[in-house]
């Protein structure tokens, strides 16, 4: 029995706000039951250095926690002077994995930098910033075409994530914060809408696991993860 | 005209909504208009090193911009590696307002940290800080007495504050955004309960300001520091 | 009584010595009683990137006390690695308060930086700064002139600055370090030749204060900023 | 036909070279073809700040690559002033790993830092890395058991890691940089002796890859992390 | 013929002010010509943490020049977040210079920081820095015995230093500017009362030197500093 | 007697291995004794800002330790977030002995690169990290004529470094740690294979030292030197 009342296989309820604040080219607050991201997307002229004059765009993503979206409060990094190590991995992944679903030719010589502010943690921030990302991505492409920075879609297909772990021997889906701290292996999949995997990063917290875990475990997220594209979908119709 | 179609004196509708996230000992969101900024106070057992032994208190405020909250992205301070100069400034600010209204002594050997996030900014965002901060504050010193951790209310009175300028020649309340880039002379005051004053920080943007300027600004500040102390009051009834 | 033996308005011996340093454009050495600070002026072509092309000049100001300055050796912040809190907010003020007094478009392409650094503290630093700094420039605007670089004169008029405060109940001005320290309200006031307001930053630093000796403070800051511009006048004589 | 005529299959040649340097407690050069990564072991007393007292030990790693381990020179992120994302990214997998096979309370309260610093690069440097840590770990506990600082082998399994990736529409084991460069898809895998996981991460560089494309790079993967435990052991007989 | 009209041997005028400044427990300005220098000493109780317990002092020295000290201004190294590599090494050698002639146990479980800041430079900084910096510890050291600090003087002997260089083919002493920078080779030799050397530091900037020239530059080096000890005991008596 | 059984003028054994690693232009592996030092040296196209459109080239030199090059783990300096006041030293002296023996109009605009990383430490590893920095600087040259990318050699001379002190009142040659730590005078010289000079580094490190011994210590460098040279001459034949 999850602490939620939840069976193995059911995600939290997930929220899609869109429009959340009225400057970004494209605007989400995404809530995975506790969890809630705000996914900024910001279109720029221009690209990186090095790729000016190769005619592609390109996606990148900056994630942050607010310091008190934990139990206890923690310190803000700019005020630390930098980003620490589990910040960079995050936003190295969330800016990867929208990167895959985008056509950069299409784009053409822009920039769009998704920010991933977690306002409240519960567990599952990074795959409730990039399932939530790839909602603001879309706006602010249909934005760009609104403007006609760009011709045709750049966007290949939808993107989506879950966090998928072991818990006391079982598999389970989307786990929540105190999930999370007791499960044995911790797993996140990140998945196109034709059910193709983008990322796989399972980690063994406690005990090693094995191939018929890991197998349970992507079967449990696939499942997942077309429930969250519907979401995704009916947000965005 | 403003272009709100306000008067000279009238304030933004003000919203303040208390326990928006639910990790933190006090939460709120404080609008003023368009204006969005999430005060989250935290409670911590312990002093900075140069109060160890005094048997006081200590409060502190961060302030920071989520990159977006602005027409266009500003770069994360985080990833820049460096807090810039406005940013401390008006830490220091908040920080400083906070401090006068609360009696160190009852406060003990805690420490109060209010971190100001600008969700959305359209102007006035370090006075809607202080004014929000100061009613998530007291949230948590509710807490903490529930708590037992303190005795006796360390808090002497509210504190609000308001940024006021000279727009076209005439004096105006609240400035937004549009009116603040066109503004001769911006001045943020915080003040007590009580209509002292704890801060004054007039500039010239343009010109130079004269003595009767300063004092309608100041007078209209009164003023609308009134209201917001009364709005304060009504959310934690 | 004051320690010093001055009356209320009264402020300390103040000496201007031009010409400090040889390679400065304007090098000002000012001295407020035992106060202390080295104001140097230098001449650059060029701008920064965001002026570019728009055919304006920029004047900005860096702060710096030296490590023992001050009565115990505070640690120097370029082995700390980054400047403080009050650095970066000294800074920006002296920037502001020069550059209202300049007029962009006669300054023409150039950079001017005021160095201010304080080789002995006795309260007043700040204001010390912006007083002397004027000095440097009108010597660094006058040495252009010579050069041909500039064709009129950038300075629209002087600009000096006084700290005043309540001290036992009282108000009076130029505070030295053992007056300050003890002081309910600091101020410091910003003012041109021809008596308008720069800046003015209050603060409590212990009680609040009323609208009466926010007056009486700026009312005595009024004096004592004539009296200086006297002075500078004098000195550039 | 892969470059270096190795079958889909076939790990590059393996070295594990021991005592390769004479201070540290454990140092091992380990080579996986042109892979060249030196692993040095650090035994200290203590740990940090989070396991005080509680009678436990901590393993940590350190990864960084020489500024021309590499076909063009890279930045020394040294004189760059901090460590870019991908460091901190590997230097935390390695950790991870390592710290799964060691039990914590039998290290007694003991800190092991594991340093990796790849001489030379030709693909797979976290994968050697990891394999390279090991061995330097088993001689470094060997050393303290010599010295009579822990009492049981703290060592629960050996663990060992490959690189495998799709090239060509192809399953291929253990890449080498030309590889490595046009793989579409690629994952590192971190396995026990037993044969049970601690970490999978699968990337997809271009187009995403299917369920049955993740199992044969699983299966081949296992395949390679067999062949290098046992060469693991024969380093160490 | 030099600039200044010296003899090869002739060193500039030097001047030493002691009680520069009025809160260090020594403050010394030291000129050499045009070459100006602040050498502030500080006394702490206390030693760094390598040294806790040991019943030793220690003296140490940090060295700067004000941006505008050169002919063209230089980026503050606090505003550029670091000390460059010319500083750091010039803060090395006054420390360890200084540190010999002390006895570090009579000194006690106390340490003294001399900042050395560059008002004015006109060549030779870094030795005159030194040469001033010895009479500021000496004026501490008297004021460490005033207070009962220590009760023997910890002061083995003074130390001077002086630059030296060839200049068209000549040795020459105590270069300036104009000189420094067209000389071949540069040679900073810091010696004690005794005629011992404690450091030699001779770098060709153009051609190589020789053993001859080499000795022809320490000889003349020991002359100037012999005139300098004098100095400095005329300005202590 | 030296505790390696050496005379006082003997040096260690010295090792030079070409073409250490395979990406660099110019890579060595240097041994004097337990000492080695990897010296990679990269060509790459452009100079830095200050020499553009000169129509020379550049060369210059970065150095570190692998943290547990030496006896003791130290902290790795780019986690740290800065380079150390000793690396910088030693790398300027590097780059700036280099520079000397380049003729910087032949090298046209082209900058060089030496990375010196320290393997294992044992006394002298800036005077290795010199002697090996000369031969993997002339392979890269080679490699530039082989490439057409320079006409005639840009190397004026060879040169080489050694560290020569004075134990327990002797001159003795190459100082090991074991040496190094207990001498009184630490001299670093590194001279042309004429015979001249480009640094002399002499540093008391307990007690002053006198002209003889200066001179007796100048002598025995010269002569290691010598068969330093030859030893380079000897690699590269």
């Amino acid at each position: 029995m999850r602490p939620s009342g939840r069976t193995a296989q059911q995600i939290r309820p997930v929220t899609i706000t869109r429009n959340f604040t009225k400057h970004a080219e494209g605007s989400v607050l995404i809530e995975f039951g506790e969890t809630k991201v705000l996914c900024n997307a910001s279109v720029e002229r221009g690209v990186p250095r090095f790729l000016k004059g190769k005619g592609q765009g390109w996606v990148t993503a900056e994630y942050s926690m607010l310091p008190r979206a934990t139990h206890t409060r923690s310190a803000r990094e700019a005020s630390r002077g930098k980003q620490g190590g589990r910040t960079l991995e995050i936003q190295r992944l969330i800016g990867r994995s929208l990167r895959t679903c985008i056509d950069m030719s299409a784009l053409g010589e822009h920039t769009i930098t998704i920010d991933c502010d977690v306002i409240q943690a519960d567990g599952g921030t990074r795959t409730a910033s990039i399932t939530g990302a790839c909602v603001a991505l879309v706006d602010a492409l249909n934005w760009m075409r609104a403007q006609g920075m760009v011709k045709v879609n750049p966007l290949k297909e939808m993107v989506a994530a879950i966090s998928v772990g072991i818990l006391d021997g079982e598999p389970v889906s989307d786990l929540e914060y105190i999930e999370d701290s007791k499960a044995d292996t911790d797993m996140n999949i990140v998945m196109t809408e034709a059910g193709k995997f983008i990322e796989i990063q399972g980690t063994a917290e406690g005990e090693a696991f094995s191939f018929d875990e890991m197998n349970s475990l992507v079967e449990m997220a696939r499942h997942s993860i077309r429930e969250l594209i519907d979401i995704q979908k009916q947000a965005l119709a």
